[in-house]
């Protein structure tokens, strides 16, 4: 690395009430660090937009919440340019959080080698990445549907549940999902091709999920939590399993704001429901053999994926905020 | 049974909004059936007070509604005195639901038979009657703490909780319980040697909890849900289990108001706890087993039990609104 490169980098310099945009972040240049013992420099080529950080964003959360004038953190794939490390020699391809901006002196220990040979390298942020592994354990460890039973899930377009979707079908699973305006459905029904789509934007989103449930809900993935939780709560079938994943619809809250809403004990009692908190991190010994089963999904064409690519650092606020919205689809990425 | 004999029974004449007490019944007096194929009519000993039938009571509620001018509903014990059933012969002691009257003619199928070896009758309504059946499958099925684990439950010296903590002990779980006022405190410190109890009714509860609660908690039995649901919520350990019994803070809401209240899911994603609603009911099949094992207890000293009777059919309501205050500890029964 030859001294004097230059490291843009984009801070957090204001908590968010609502959604994330342009005016929490200032672009800030610094010189490209050198790696310590046990830390390697990484060069980063696509950054993650992932709704989970936005919880750092807001003061008071019950996350702790992110210092302002450091990182915007998040996670992304890139190629080693030094290391102090043996396992992440020069010219390797890593996976990893080195936060928005160009290069990242990270810990060798919070990085994990990427396998080109699985496929594409934005891949590796989606379906062979975190959201892959997140939909493969959810769907088939916590959710285990059986061949038959119905599997709905909530923000059906996304990195996440697309792939979740995919995974139940190819289990014979009657896949329903939810999601918001016409790009989203017709990616669903279209590219996808679950079994239902419904509309949680519609004036008659109720009637529609009731018609794509004739016989109720047996797994529901859970990303969103808020009012499509509450609307599949009136469609659980007895002994249901519902993976708790994400509360994306809690994220924007101002900090002060406890989530408050209805609560369903008396119908999980009634039904004898089973949730389960999910992180894909406690499955992490098993993630080889997982994404090895999903790279040959997507070569047999039983999984398809789709990216949303925007260009440039200066993107990442704009990238963020889409992350909250419905005109896109699939895995939404930065390429630096 | 000698024709004319009257039959005293209680009939729901008014939903309740609130509290339940003797202005939603009128006492009444009808001829004594006779069974059909395939019933027996059973004389009355015991009644037993569970709050879930309160949930009955209300208009619109989420459960269906008892008809009014109907006899309330109740389990109970009693003594077979004419029978259309082979199986449940004259004489014979069976648990089934009478509801609140002195004689019932009930549907064979909806009996029990019980075995007076294994104690006093009215402990088949306690211990070794649902309440105990409740305490042991959600403690040992769907708590499964494992020894030097903490336990936490509420509504702590009711029957089904006090029974339960015993059952933890046993199993060198460290049992925390919550319940309000001195005499049910008192009742747990000194008969039933809970590790600690907690009053919710403490203007200290929550620093009463976090001193009870030195390692957190690994399984929460909720039969309350409310406040104290919400107190438990912020001592959760990783990969928590609650086990959803009952929603007694619910039952007197008025019918048209529906349970909000703080929501817990990033909580439960974020420490992976499992939630799993329960009715005794599934585990018919190994009530047997279960209560030969809680006898046996029981005839060892190791499960000590507490009934509070009330004499008299007229008693009901009063009985059964003691069943939601704070001046009783144990099984609530009234005997006819």
């Amino acid at each position: 690395m030859s001294a004097g490169v230059v490291n843009r980098q984009l801070l957090l310099t204001r908590y968010a009430d609502n959604l994330p945009g342009e005016e929490h972040f200032t672009l800030t240049e610094s010189p490209v660090g050198t790696p310590d013992e046990g830390q390697v420099l990484v060069k980063v080529l696509y950054l993650s937009m992932d709704p989970a950080p936005r919880m750092r964003m807001s003061g008071g959360s019950a996350l702790p919440q992110l210092p302002l004038n450091t990182v915007m953190i998040g996670r992304g794939i890139g190629q080693v340019v030094a290391s102090r490390d043996p396992r992440y020699p020069e010219g390797a391809f890593v996976m990893g959080e080195p936060g928005w901006q160009e290069y990242a002196c990270i810990p060798a220990d919070g990085l994990r080698l990427i396998d080109p040979s699985l496929g594409p390298l934005p891949a590796h942020l989606g379906a062979l990445g975190n959201s892959g592994l997140a939909a493969y354990f959810a769907t088939l460890r916590q959710g285990s549907p059986k061949p038959g039973e119905t599997l709905v899930i909530n923000a059906a377009a996304g990195s996440v549940a697309s792939i979740a979707g995919q995974i139940a079908r190819i289990h014979g699973v009657r896949v329903v999902g939810i999601a918001g305006g016409s790009v989203q459905l017709d990616y669903l029904r279209n590219d996808l091709r679950f079994d239902a789509a419904v509309d949680y934007q519609a004036p008659d989103f109720a009637s529609q999920l009731s018609a794509a449930l004739p016989n109720g809900v047996d797994v529901f993935l859970d990303l969103v939590g808020g009012e499509t939780h509450d609307a599949v709560m009136r469609h659980l079938n007895v002994h249901a399993r519902i993976v708790l994943v994400g509360v994306i619809a809690s994220y924007n809250r101002p900090p002060d704001e406890v989530d408050t809403g209805q609560r369903h004990l008396l119908t999980w009692i009634n039904r004898r429901v089973r949730l389960s908190g999910f992180l894909v991190g406690d499955y992490a010994a098993e993630f080889p053999d997982a994404l090895r089963q999903i790279a040959a999904w997507i070569r047999e064409g039983r999984i398809v994926t789709r990216e949303t690519v925007f260009d440039g650092l200066e993107a990442c606020p704009h990238a963020f905020r889409a992350l909250f919205g419905s005109d896109h689809v699939g895995k939404l990425l930065v390429r630096l």
